[in-house]
């Protein structure tokens, strides 16, 4: 049973016929064919693989995520770039519906494990993106790393009030899986471990539920567990200047293996949802800075006005206090800082003590977190009264190389070659 | 801000372009009126919640599940009934996709916190469905209910080879939360959850991300995270003579309070992927009794050909082994004993040793467990040899009352009435 495509199964499920039509021509192409398609904005087709960026960044953010850490186990510096070049393949035919290898063994020998899990048969490609990078820890001298470490890669600084976890912090490598079903998504990262075994080991996984941001303006703003709309100032693919400003490495960054790379901050925020749920509406809009129903800065009308920090109330005081989240976290308080926001809202289940584990799994992608996330951090983490309701539990950074350029380029190649 | 409706922002999200032709009808009627709207078949549309039996039994399984146990920490009998009265109230609106309360606070008092927590503001009703379960130790003598135990609810036997958690298994009360979005499953369980505080305690919680059961005919057999097609012989809701026989509570049952109810089973089946992955397919294969891509039993072309146990092969072995998962579990091997089945894949991140702490959390549905799931799981946790992969971690037995017919009805009302 050689290669059966997930698309050859593909007119079973109900969400395959809707597709179909669309996605057929890059069902039985080759991976670097099928890049070129146009994707045509159906939430079952492939997001190219290849080009100058990796996707899963600009990508209109999707509704499901996986995302994992690991720490590399092996110390040989080949395997690991072994590792990287069969990642690359199957990464770069998983995004386009394809299995991860032959489902059946390689030229029909049953005798061996499959090559793929098969738990997305018959799925489209559900815009899955994959999304590599490399943490601090791997540039620690164990692969001759060390001397091509980015500055922008120096360990985030310690934050008021965060109680962060190491278990569930930092990793050598991390792949974001970004869809819109999440069994396609975690059948890609079970996937990749799969095919470390024995290289790498899985440090920690995460799954987010809702996007809780938007990365292109044909996006709403979706909420999060705290019921607001948050990120309305985020960067959006259709900002051409502001993603060349805030967003890419540039070759006079200084390490020009990361050009056309970015920089990875995540960060596990706990809500105390129970406690906010108690909080009146009023207060719950004072943290903010925003209405609750409309997601308008105070004293606006729209959640796209423009926040007016001067305007005051009745009582003389400013309508958004200078402690408000909306005030600490904008662009105009951070010299023009911005992010490229895409967290998940999550749920662990529950703690052991009547409570939901529940809350945003933060993910942000910049030029330099430390000028970007860092201060904004700063702020808030010293200011927010939001502080109250929230807890900072892990924490992660990540240097995001390149795009793969073709099929004969792999992730990483501009740091290993 | 008196009540918002979810719907009144529903034309924010590109989800709610498709469905609003569908769904407007439902949006502005009370819930009452909105359970006699007739499902269109989208799945952002409401499913009824009133009827003969309760809804996310046999409706077409959603795609995602947030499914919790309380513990009911009051000792006041009239406290419960109350609150059991509060969530239906509750359940009945965030069905047809409006608010768990008014959004503002009652009368439009903003000191007071809103009566519902908001994150599903703007999204649609998105199928979901709340079927609440009462356990064996709610009849424990605190409530007066003892003597009205169904003796269909004594407590499952200890089986071979199980390692259940205390802290993840049983409760009082069980909510299953069933819809297309898991936003929308999760703010229906929040609510619930926040209109409970200081009379029940969440005891644990589970989400899962993709369905492995097909409660109707119109559904495909989607795949567990072995990869495989499973449940193929499910109850389904077509099938109505087996439906009266093997899932309806009958007058004749004995305990006449679950007329028109059901009894829930839920197991915790921790899989141990990492190993089945690195198991050949022929053995996998073997394993199920079925072939991996297409589903057939073993000697058969297709998914829903009748398995034929007697059929050797050519070294004159039955093609299908006596310990294979799908002889094992079929209802020949067990009178006839049928179950209907609609678990849910799940993911919880990792175990700290370099795997995903994943697998299947099974749900089950039956008119009697001691007849029906109590043999079947014998049988498989004495001969089956997927017992080398898996792992029962948590074990819930629940009576699941008949349905709420309408606005003056509650949940639990033939019990303690």
């Amino acid at each position: 049973m050689p290669g059966i495509s997930r698309r050859k199964l593909f007119g079973l499920g109900a969400a395959g016929v809707a597709a179909a039509g669309a996605g057929t021509l890059a069902v039985r192409s080759l991976p670097d064919e099928a890049a070129t398609a146009t994707p045509s904005g159906s939430a079952s087709d492939p997001v190219p693989f290849y080009g100058e960026h990796q996707a899963g960044i600009v990508t209109p953010a999707q509704d499901r995520l996986h995302f994992v850490a690991f720490d590399v186990t092996t110390k040989d510096r080949a395997e690991l770039v072994d590792l990287l070049q069969e990642w690359t393949a199957a990464a770069a035919r998983m995004t386009q519906g394809h299995d991860a290898g032959t489902f059946g063994a390689v030229g029909g020998v049953p005798e061996a494990p499959p090559d793929d899990t098969g738990e997305a048969l018959g799925l489209p490609a559900s815009g899955l993106t994959l999304t590599i990078g490399f943490g601090p820890s791997l540039f620690d001298g164990r692969f001759g790393l060390a001397d091509r470490k980015p500055a922008a890669l120096a360990e985030l600084p310690k934050f008021p009030g965060e109680a962060l976890l190491p278990e569930i912090s930092g990793g050598d490598l991390c792949v974001q899986a970004c869809a819109h079903d999440p069994q396609v998504a975690v059948h890609a990262i079970r996937n990749l471990a799969r095919i470390g075994f024995g290289k790498v080991s899985v440090r920690y996984s995460q799954l987010g539920f809702g996007r809780t941001s938007s990365t292109s303006r044909a996006q709403a703003t979706p909420r999060n567990l705290m019921g607001f709309k948050d990120g309305t100032a985020n960067l959006k693919l259709e900002d051409t200047g502001m993603l060349r400003d805030h967003l890419w490495v540039a070759e006079e960054d200084g390490a020009s293996w990361m050009t056309g790379g970015s920089y990875l901050v995540t960060r596990k925020i706990r809500m105390h949802i129970e406690t906010w749920d108690r909080t009146s509406l009023t207060e719950q809009e004072a943290i903010f800075g925003r209405s609750k129903g409309e997601g308008a800065a105070l004293g606006m009308a729209k959640e796209f006005d423009e926040p007016d920090f001067a305007r005051k109330g009745p009582d003389g005081q400013p309508l958004i206090a200078a402690v408000a989240h909306v005030k600490l976290a904008h662009p105009s308080s951070h010299g023009g800082a911005r992010l490229l926001r895409r967290g998940y809202n999550f749920v662990d289940g529950s703690d052991g003590l009547g409570r939901l584990d529940a809350g945003l799994f933060f993910i942000a992608y910049q030029r330099d977190p430390h000028r970007q996330f860092v201060p904004v951090q700063l702020a808030l983490a010293r200011q927010d009264v939001l502080n109250e309701y929230i807890k900072h539990v892990s924490s992660g950074l990540f240097a995001i190389p390149p795009g793969v350029r073709d099929a004969g380029d792999y992730w990483g190649r501009t740091l290993f070659s």
